[in-house]
């Protein structure tokens, strides 16, 4: 087989089969690491989905949240990253699931890779480009926001409704069957992802000072927060803050603000349900402007609930409170919790598209 | 004279004259420059202050804003720098300074340092230590908050009234006349400093994404600010914020939201209502905690308005909003923008504490 790459981190594949089935390689390159899985380009796929082989990597890198990609950027709040080391992560862990599902690039019909923050067609064609070089042209290729993958994981590889993402930051894409798709939120901290992880931390952490100064009521948010972080006072708590401003760090703050909110606290209650209409608002905008719920509103699509915020483990439920808010409007949006991660949801939106090759509904391929 | 440190740049000093008379020296060491300022320590002084000379060198590298001080970090949002960087941008700030003023250390007798971010004790004897390798025992050091010696540019020295900033970040600072301090705000972007220039800014740009998204009404502020920055779209705005996180970057902003205001735009108007209400909050904090209106909140009293926010050079005067916000709850309050800059402020400082040395009436004095 032609060596795409001079890498030896492809060698792994002399040791594998090369008769066994064909295979699809779904990545999802996420904020604190990057998953690959494989799966068989077989179908129909039985329930549960058989994952031949699932293998992680560290970061690769994107800019933490919402923000730009790494393909543009490669730039972290606390640390730089070269592009290459970005890609050698990627490399690495496609090369290391195909060996663990005993396959070899050979097997492979289809890769689709889902990164944080690709938005723009230029940074799309850059990935494409590069993973060109390492897989043979019959290999059909996807590059997707994440935030796509998201929504594959909810409805089985399928491209249509709405994803609703919150985690340490958020965002709303949605999709109408006809290929058209929209976006709301997903701009990052600076600009007013309020219901997002670190938007609720960051306005909980702003209410500890604001109590502090007389600006604001008091609030058990100061003795929780404070507790949580093993910080005497307010005044810590800036330079707490300010000592590393990872997002993630600041949006791990999550349960002490649901916690401080089920016990009674109003200032956590207001924040929580601040949080609740901002989300349901990115989602409504995104329902509104692709009619997903039809004229009159009613119709049905999916919408997929991803990430920490909205997962439904607390009594003050978030998630269930944006459906709530969501299904007022449009009485037909029908919540999904999905069961497999986003790098499985990266894999079988491959799937999924190259099962409607025939139909010539393909996006993104090279 | 004994020499306190080993750098050269002291050795300047032998070019001047050991006869003339004693000098303070006031440094501001600020987020994007350092400041010092010269002044005779024979008193009265008169109108204008004879300021014997002037220097600035580049940032002594605090964190950008209501952040934490230099002596504990000494990291930027964009780049790192050592302590002992920071320290030789003050030493040689100080020592051009007496040279251009044609004194020496010898002609010293007092020196106020004023730094971005100085709350901690342990942050003022840090610097006080260092000060005292450099100054002989006899010279009295003083070492405050940014704030301090901003209020004293506009008291003439005298620690009484409140202070508010609002340029890049924003803080209220106040004084009573027996000591007693209190401050609101100042605790940066992530904490909620919203009626700062970066906090107007922000909520200007996430105005935009809104209106793109169809979260939010739209505003001129979508086309004046990407005609301002020379952008194509606000997808364009999320790449240029995560770009390069400065806050005095996105702070630029500033005179792009008033001007929108100014035109008529709602929400850019929201905007800025809602800045002199954070502000004036500010303020009021200060002034309730320490009582400075007195039981009836009618007793007169010092408010010192600084900053690019508060300049009344724009018919949306920000200033003037928030004097008249603070005024209908306390009277007595008057505006004073200061004719003299924080350096000269924290010269003023020490000229003052020397002069009610023998009321016993003295700050941080090691």
């Amino acid at each position: 087989m032609q060596r795409h790459t001079g890498r030896d981190m492809w060698d792994v594949e002399e040791c594998a089969s090369p008769r066994m089935g064909s295979v699809i390689l779904g990545v999802d390159g996420g904020a604190s690491n990057t998953v690959c899985v494989c799966i068989p380009a077989a179908m129909p796929f039985n329930d549960p989905l058989p994952v031949l082989s699932r293998t992680i990597a560290g970061c690769s890198n994107q800019n933490s949240v919402g923000g730009n990609s790494i393909w543009t950027h490669f730039k972290d709040q606390n640390y730089f990253c070269t592009k290459d080391r970005a890609r050698e992560t990627l490399e690495r862990v496609m090369s290391q699931a195909l060996l663990k599902a005993r396959r070899r690039r050979s097997n492979v019909c289809a890769v689709c890779l889902a990164v944080a923050g690709v938005n723009h067609p230029i940074d799309q064609q850059r990935i494409l480009d590069w993973l060109r070089e390492i897989f043979p042209s019959h290999v059909k290729l996807f590059v997707e926001n994440d935030a796509v993958a998201a929504l594959a994981s909810g409805t089985m590889g399928k491209l249509h409704g709405c994803v609703l993402i919150a985690g340490t930051g958020t965002i709303a894409y949605g999709f109408t069957s006809d290929g058209r798709e929209a976006r709301a939120a997903g701009a990052g901290p600076v600009l007013g992802d309020w219901g997002s992880g670190y938007g609720i931390s960051a306005q909980a952490m702003t209410a500890v000072v604001r109590a502090y100064d007389g600006r604001g009521p008091e609030t058990v948010l100061t003795n929780n927060i404070l507790d949580f972080l093993g910080l005497a006072s307010p005044d810590e708590l800036i330079g707490w803050t300010y000592e590393d401003q990872s997002w993630a760090r600041i949006a791990d703050l999550l349960p002490v603000v649901v916690e401080s909110a089920e016990s009674g606290d109003e200032v956590a209650n207001k924040i929580l349900h601040n949080s609740v209409g901002e989300l349901a608002s990115s989602v409504k905008a995104v329902v509104q402007r692709l009619e997903l719920g039809g004229e009159d509103g009613k119709h049905s699509f999916p919408l997929v609930m991803v990430g920490k915020v909205l997962e439904a483990n607390k009594r003050w439920d978030i998630g269930k409170e944006v459906i709530d808010c969501v299904t007022k409007n449009y009485p037909g949006a029908y919540p999904i919790h999905p069961k497999v991660e986003p790098a499985v949801g990266a894999a079988l939106l491959a799937w999924n598209a190259i099962a409607s090759e025939l139909d010539g509904d393909i996006r993104n391929v090279q």
